[in-house]
């Protein structure tokens, strides 16, 4: 496995590979791996002749108030699991390589960017969009891998590959979760013991809206309603948002039909804010 | 020659070639096609094994105000230019097909698209950007020629190429010009008698700000009023803008200093609106 902190070297590596017709997955991250993360490399790792990660905390993608500087970097623990999950390159480049002085470029998903965490994180997208278009230039990869998890991330880029001709096929992976059924993520260490309890709140709050849906319940603002209600009932859990959604265009819709929709929330517990999401098909 | 139409198709092509190793050469067009781009196909026929020009009226740079209707077309003749000048694939692409449905994706050079010409059509870079970036996901050329003569989209095609990481290399060409200085441009058929006659005042306020900077004069106000003066005797002439400024960031300098500096201007007659610009280098 190689570590490379230059972009023009990783792509000229990477050219010559792809030259010799071998297929190359590409991995973002932050790093702070975790299984979510590794179910990802794996599927890259079984689908492809060449993996590339990449560990870069993007300055871009957090807002002013935001957790950038404290987010959580394990960089030893990460490059053993890449290593170990048979990872060929990973990428670690600096912020200064990704954005020196004068950068100026800044690519928008319109729309879609400024719906659901695009309320709260106004400016987050614009980052995420623009440091993906910088990877999959560097990278120039086959296949793309995506949790499930960020639903709004992933939309959001398939959008942009389409929208700007990016040669990649972008394969969304399932959200993996812990036993209780929280949502893997790096931001999971932040919670004290009562928040880590709490948080399943998140996973219940779907499973509700699944159940109530399955026996027939199609008016999203009561959908809405009854996990207000159950959030309500913790103490340290405060909604950013609780929104149905329509899957391609993430505009709330007041009637589930039988296109299915995106059930997705974020909740803030002190000031580690969690996002999950569950899709509805074949209603 | 092949004339590609489908995006995809043409990836598919070109990409073939470029695992051969073969050097691709990119020049990319609104048509109407004269001297000035076939100085720059020719340019990209010496220097590389497979040329793809594209003609490609982009809507998205134009204004609500602007001539995208009107704007030249000349297809058959343009072909035939490209097919003498032995390129390899002219791409042709209808405006569905680059802007689709739900289209959404725009790439922004802050800063620098919004001085000069950017003053006047808000947006055109923003549409000059987006569909750099989608030709140079779809044709991935090694090399990528522009003109002198549009020497503010030059700038920022090369920022948003560095900035991007584009494994590509921005090659700039001189102004192509009539014999008496008119900078080449599909605008131009647009003048009548004397507006045509009229136009030259662009060179020779170039000229006159040259001579006086060789002779000694660094007051950039000073060089503007006298183009002022020039251009005022111009019945049909009104300036958009006359500027000096860095060449880099594009800012407006009030002292012409050792590193030279780049003089533009914009001048209407009637509707038509033409451009020029002068490199002063080494004062």
């Amino acid at each position: 496995m190689k570590v490379i902190r230059d972009p023009e070297k990783l792509n000229r590596l990477l050219k010559r590979l792809s030259r010799s017709g071998k297929s190359m997955g590409f991995v973002p991250t932050l790093g702070a791996l975790h299984l979510g993360h590794l179910s990802l490399i794996k599927q890259a790792v079984k689908d492809n002749k060449v993996v590339v990660v990449s560990i870069f905390v993007n300055p871009a993608q957090f807002g002013k108030s935001e957790d950038l500087k404290k987010y959580p970097r394990f960089l030893k623990k990460d490059l053993e699991l890449c290593r170990k999950c048979q990872v060929d390159f990973v990428f670690l480049p600096s912020d200064l390589i990704m954005y020196p002085q004068g950068y100026s470029t800044f690519v928008d998903v319109k729309g879609l960017s400024s719906r659901l965490c695009g309320v709260t994180r106004p400016g987050h997208f614009l980052g995420v969009a623009t440091v993906v278009v910088k990877l999959l230039n560097i990278v120039k990869p086959d296949n793309l891998y995506l949790g499930q998890k960020d639903v709004q991330q992933s939309i959001i880029i398939k959008r942009l590959v389409e929208d700007l001709n990016f040669p990649v096929k972008v394969k969304v992976m399932p959200t993996v979760r812990e036993d209780d059924g929280l949502a893997l993520s790096s931001r999971n260490i932040y919670l004290n013991k009562q928040q880590r309890k709490e948080a399943t709140v998140l996973f219940k709050s779907l499973w509700l809206a699944k159940s109530l849906i399955q026996h027939g319940q199609r008016d999203a603002q009561r959908i809405i309603s009854r996990i207000k209600q159950l959030i309500g009932h913790k103490k340290q859990a405060k909604i950013d948002y609780i929104a149905i959604v329509n899957l391609k265009s993430l505009e709330n819709i007041k009637k589930i039909n039988q296109q299915g929709c995106l059930i997705a929330l974020a909740v803030k517990f002190g000031k580690t804010r969690l996002i999950d999401n569950f899709l509805i098909n074949n209603v």
